[in-house]
Formats: structure tokens, sequence, C-alpha cells
């Protein structure tokens, strides 16, 4: 395919979010003509943050889609890295427990609104890429690959009509929808929420500017049925999230109904934070709260007309870090199946969700898993026990070791489902060997890797023998 | 509660088929005032099957439900015992599988609209059970407990009010339909559907009315990415079901489109079947082709006001032929919550949710796994060789032995999901166990039976302290 051809092909993106701007600029690279539209404001001319996840976690697979548009470095300046969790107990007490025993793997804290940003000025730097803003898709006819606008300003409809359509428009997603209900083929859907939900908080700067607690670290406060995180912010700030029931345990979202009950839930479970969040009961009654939810779907796309990508395909529980990473993710899987099948959209499509969706699936699961791990197990014994022997490994043998952690999140070249089922099989071969005793954390390390390793290899082949995976 | 009081409450069941009927027979003969509306014209009146699972298979969980309500002896002259899988390969050989090692557990063949019938039949024996056809729900209003219906005779739309709302409307329940819509509360659900769909077929009987194949057997003729099954029916006839794919394969739905492909894809796979089936091509061309879904979501209450139940909460797949014992053992297991909670009904239904709803998360997947085995395994070595050992096992050690199948079909008092648990670490220990040599079908039995209950045993421990589960 020629440039030339490339230039009178018509891509419409629906959603400006992450995933739709960073697409945008790629296929305006590969020289497209793509219209984006979005339907809220230009989040570039007015603050748009309401209290829902204003940073998130980057990290390598993220840094992909970075790396393919070129705008690594530009990226970087936007960081703050995170070398592990900081755990805080319930008396204030502090311990560090790193994301990798390897020194340069770390994440990344940054802000959503500032990444957002950049993407949408490098995308507009190419004159074959437009924006419009405040122009909410209502649904999208995907056997005549047309969607219907309604202009927030104008208070007009209208249908653009293109080549392809490709909707990046998040968990709730307008094409998604018109897929549901248009009933013209078998649509497999689900939407799982969890019995949690979130609010949003912070922990501002002091006056001086500097961070109140250590900067370069995710604060946990894990409480077995609930947890308190915060991630670092560029100004100082941090942005907490409180993780809770709607209505089981002693306190839950339906029951912190009053100033007195909040302060008295902080000062009894998190009492350090407490002391540095004197904004707590603003922020508390102000935020809203939020659900937590994983949506899978299949297909994806229709034909060589249109395509869910991004949360609009795959929305997933934040416990991994793993959202924004796996829809830029989903940016360079693209990119490359463009480069095998390009002129062949149906191909293209049908591809795509071939290779990708095994992946997504599992990066559901892995953040469902890691909900538990997060507010349960960092405070369990055992798994304290096999975190250390991991942490271990990793430093004595950085290129034979990567915990299921570390697959996931460093090992951007194995895919999410091969990181899933490998780490699984080591998490249960280690757990295993500690409470059988057939390992000890004074063991001999190489002899230690050698167990874990065939262990998990012989955990993998029964499986398969056993027809399961 | 006495009888009194229960006479003044009024239950509205939403659906006539096999649970609904069963349901308001059991709420009759506890004395309530129940009123089932139904889409449908009257079976008994009116033939309304259309190609779409004639007959069914009925098991020890479903006769828990006929025994409640005191109507065994009656079924039991509907049902023709099927004692195995009679499993049919490309040249028309045959070899049976029995279901169980002990002579007294086989599954039946029954008749839908004939066991509907008596279920309705029964029901309409109390006075305070009224049956109305001909009405469709569409909507349910479950903050006022009223159902909007609309009459197919007179065209007429009306509402019903009630006490309490039970649906089992099936798989495109409208009350179901009304949570997801209403968006008044987080409602988790999925559509998953398989890449098969299923078509109905007949072998009529002979001219004498004798059956043209073994009476006493479910007919498999697996081919490992499609099957063709065959089940009795009481007038000498069997109905066939092809489960093919839609689009994949060699042949499939959607290129099974002429009368010669259609008879060359059975001569070649499915002589013998086509060898009975002279009226193959008229089947093949009227019945419809109908998809294959699983169905799961959840809360299925709300408040205490209404209930889904029965396929309306979870549809699944046919293939552990559980799909109405599995509605049946609803109707039994909500019987034995009001024993305890009558007269609460908000307890009635979130405890009758958190009772059930693992065990019927359970037979969902058991029934997809069933669906690889049965198009698949059954033609495979090593699963063969399982089923030679667990055959085995259960005739010779009749009370300390049961396979998965046995366990999910005819051990009614073990819940779906302990026996989904207990079958699945059974089945990998047995064939790990013979693929690494460490038992044979020459062993000595009773030392294969202790290897597989210890192997078994160390399955479910490891899982365990890893945190599967």
């Amino acid at each position: 395919m020629t440039k030339m051809e490339r230039q009178k092909e018509n891509i419409l993106i629906i959603g400006a979010g992450l995933c739709g701007s960073l697409l945008a600029l790629r296929l305006g690279q590969r020289g497209y003509n793509v219209n984006v539209y979005e339907m809220r404001p230009d989040l570039r001319k007015v603050d748009i943050s309401a209290g829902r996840s204003i940073n998130l976690a980057f990290s390598d697979r993220g840094n992909k889609g970075m790396k393919l548009v070129g705008i690594e470095e530009k990226v970087k300046q936007l960081c703050i890295p995170m070398h592990g969790r900081m755990i805080h107990d319930v008396h204030g007490n502090t311990f560090q427990s790193n994301y990798s025993g390897r020194d340069h793997e770390y994440i990344n804290s940054i802000s959503r609104g500032g990444l957002n940003a950049l993407l949408l000025d490098e995308a507009e730097k190419h004159e074959n890429v437009s924006i419009y803003f405040n122009k909410k898709c209502k649904s999208v006819n995907f056997q005549k690959t047309t969607a219907l606008f309604k202009d927030y300003h104008t208070k007009d409809e209208f249908v653009e009509d293109a080549d392809v359509i490709i909707a990046t428009d998040g968990a709730g997603s307008a094409l998604r929808k018109s897929y549901y209900l248009g009933k013209k083929f078998l649509f497999s859907f689900s939407q799982n929420y969890l019995t949690h939900g979130y609010k949003e908080l912070t922990i501002l700067p002091k006056e001086n500017g500097d961070y109140k607690i250590h900067k370069n670290a995710l604060h946990i406060w894990p409480r077995g049925s609930f947890m308190l995180i915060a991630l670092p912010n560029l100004d100082g700030s941090f942005t907490v999230t409180l993780f809770l029931s709607y209505d089981e345990g002693e306190y839950n979202f339906n029951n912190l109904t009053n100033e007195e009950c909040v302060l008295e839930f902080f000062q009894k479970e998190f009492p350090d934070a407490l002391a540095v969040m004197p904004n707590l009961l603003d922020d508390f009654f102000t935020n809203p709260t939020a659900p937590l939810g994983t949506i899978k779907c299949s297909p994806w796309h229709y034909k060589g007309n249109t395509l869910l990508m991004g949360d609009a395909a795959h929305a997933i529980v934040p416990f991994y870090g793993q959202g924004m990473n796996a829809s830029f993710e989903d940016v360079v899987e693209f990119d490359a199946i463009l480069d095998k099948h390009e002129g062949d959209w149906e191909t293209v499509l049908s591809e795509y969700e071939k290779t990708r969706k095994k992946d997504t699936d599992a990066i559901a699961d892995l953040a469902i898993d890691n909900f538990h791990e997060m507010k349960d197990h960092v405070a369990n014994p055992i798994f304290q026990e096999k975190r250390k022997i991991e942490m271990v490994l990793e430093k004595e043998f950085p290129d034979d070791y990567s915990s299921k952690y570390s697959l996931v999140t460093f090992n951007e070249h194995m895919g999410y489902r091969e990181a899933m089922l490998k780490g699984r099989a080591q998490d249960k071969a280690i757990l295993n060997m500690l409470s059988d005793g057939v390992i000890s954390p004074a063991d001999d390390l190489k002899d230690i890797l050698e167990k874990v390793k065939s262990e998990t290899v012989a955990i993998l082949e029964d499986d398969t023998i056993a027809g399961l995976h």
C-alpha cells in the first residue's frame, strides 16, 4: 500500500482518551486520514478531572507504545519512579517490598491528564489528524460504517461515515452497546463487578512543596478485606484511593455516612495516613464512590468495518496497574498486524482480535488475582516468605528468574497469557514447597532456583495432560 | 407462619415451563396464592415444539424435585433409561461406555412436553394455583413488585402486582432484562456463546414401531470438532442433535447450504446414522439452527421483591444433561430455604442466592468442559483408559469411588461445586498417573484406588495452599 493510497482511507476514532490519542498519533504517522471525536471538552483547556484516576501506573508495556511513536523521552519527564510497595501496618510501621530484585525494573506514577495532553499535542502535529471535542457518539451503524454523534454545544446530531471506525471510547463504549443491542450476530459479553468500590482522596504537599511521605513508592495500607493506596504526583501531592466493600464488614461505603464514622474508621485502621490528610473529610464527602468492573466481549470487530480497542473491548480492575499499559500495547499489536496485512481491513481486524484477546483476557483475570493479593496476601506470612525468596532469586539470577509480577510488568516481550500461566505455576510451586518444607529461605539459592524451575515445569505439564488451559 | 397467613400472600410466577410449573406446584402445596403467566399457548392443547429440545436428560437431581412434590412414580412412566453412551465411529462400529460402574445408576430420556404437561396438570389441581397462557411479560418494575404483560389474543397490555415475583422465564428472561436496563444497582451479567450451534434431526421408528438403533443408550458420534447425538423417545423415534461450528472446519453450518453438501457430510462422517435417516434433508432444511450460550448473573434478587430462577438466572449449554435437573434442584433448594426463613422474603431470596449460586456457576462450567469431552475426549486413548479404570473402580468399590460424571449426575446430595472440585482433581490425578506410568490398568485395583484417592487429596491441598478456588 502506498502512502497516497493510505491517505485516501478515512479512519474514524471514537474517543480521544489515552488509547484513542495514541492510536490517532500512530495512524497519523502511517499516513491515514484520521478524524477523532471526543465527548468531553479538550482537557488541555478545561480541567475535567473529577476525583477519578488522576494518576496511573505506567510501565514497560505502555512504554512500548511510547517508543513506537518516538516520544519515550518526553514521557519520561512526566514519570515518578516507584521502586516498590511501601507497606503500612495499623501501627504506622512501614516496610518496603520492591517490585523486582533487578534495580532497573520499577513502575512509574504518571498524571493521566498530562500524558493525554502530550499525546493529543503530538497527534495534532500531523495535518492528516483532526480531533473534535464535545461530540458524543450515540450509536454506530456497523453494517454501514457510520456513527451518530451529538454536539454538546450546538445540540445538533450528525452522522459521520468512514472506511473504518475504531472505538476507543472506554468501558461505556457506544460501539459495544450497538453490537449488543444490534443482535446481528452472536455477541458474547460480560460485565462483572467486584463487591468493592473506590473513592479518591489526597495527601497534599508540605507547605514548602515537599512530599509528606516517601516519594518513590506505591504506598499500601492492606487490611484484609479493604485497603488504601497512594501514588505520588509531580506537584508533591499523593492521590490516595480507598478500596472498600459497599455493604460488607464493620465499615463500608454504605455506612460511612457521617464525619464521625469516617474519622473513627481512619483513626482505627489508617492512623498514619490520617495524620497527613487534614483534608480527609472534604475529599471523602466531595468525591464520588465508583464501582470496579471487568468487561470482556467478543467479537471485537464487525467484518472489516468496525473495531473495539482499549477499555471499550476489555475494561479491567486497576490492581495490576496495567489498564493503560494494556491499551497502549493494543496499539502496538495493532500496528504489527497492520505491517502484515495492511490493505485488507477484514483480515487486519480479525487477526488483531485472534492474537490479542487471549492476552487481554489474561490481564483481566490477573488484575482480579492481584486485588486479593494486595488487600490480603501482602500481609500474609507465607506470601511474604515467597516474595522474599523471589526478590533474592531475581537479584542473584537476574537472567534466570522472574516472578509473576515481573513477567507481567517488566517482561514486555512475553504476552500476558504466557506470563499468567508461567507466573501462576511458579507461585503455586513456591507456596507448596514452602508449605511442605521442600524449600526454606535458609537453603542454598541455586538449589532453590532449580527446584522452583523443575516444579513449575511439572505443574504446567500436569495441567496440560489433564486437558486444562 | 400459618396456612392462613400464606394464603394471603400472592406469588406471581413468570413462565410456566419446567421450572415455573414445578415451582407453582410446590408453592401451591405450601398454601400460597399462586398466579402463573406464560407467553406461549397451553402445550397440552397446541403442539408448540419447533425442532428444539424435544427430549431431555432426566437424572437424580431432577428427581429430587419430583419426590418433593410426590410425583416420582408418574414421572417414571415417561422415562426411557439410558445406561451409557453408545459411541459410533466413522465406520459405523459401536461400543458402549456406561455412565457408572453401579448398575442402578443411569440417566433417562424424557419428553419435555410430556413432563411439562404433567407438572401443569398437577399444579392446576390446587385451587390456589392459576395458570394463564398467551401472556407475555414485557418488563418488571422490581421496585414496585409489578409486572407488565401483553395478552397475545386481545393485544391488550396490563399490569399485575404481587407480594413476590419469581421469574422462571428462561434464557431470555424479562426480569433479568429489567435488572440490566434498570441500572438501579450494580448488575454483573454475562452471556457467552460457543463457536458451535445445534440443529435437531430425527430417526423415525421402524414401520412396526420398533427403535432402529439400541433404545437404552445416549448415542454419540464424536468427531473431534463436531458431533451428533441421539436420545430415544417413547414413540420409537430418536431425537438427533448435530453440534457443529458456525464457520470453522471443512463442513460448518454456514457452508452446509445445499442438499449435496449435507449428504456428503453425513456420508463421510456419520454413514451409519445416515442409513437410518431417510428424512435427513427435510429435517435439516426445515429445523432451525440455534446457538449454544451460557448466562450467569448476580444478584438474582431485588430485596424481598423479585427473584430469578432456573434458566433465567443460569442458562447453561446442554452437554452435561443437567439444565432441567439444575432448575428442578433450584426449586428443592428454594423450598429448603423457605422451611428456614418463611415469612421474611428478603432473607429467603438472599439466602437462596447465597447458597445456590456457587453450584449453578459450577454446573455451567462443567457443561462446557463436557462439550470438549464429548466431541473430543471420548475418542482420545488416555481419556478412554481413564474411563475404563473408573468404571472398574465404581464396580469393585461402589461405596468408595465415584467418577466426576457420577458425582455430578448421581450424587444428588453433594452440591455441583463440590462435585466439580473433587471430580476435576480426580480426573487430573488419574490422567497424570496414567501418563507418568504411576498406575496402569493391569495394577491391583485396591492399589489404584488408594493412589487415586491420595493424589486427589494432594491436588486439592496444593490448590488450597496456592490460594486457588
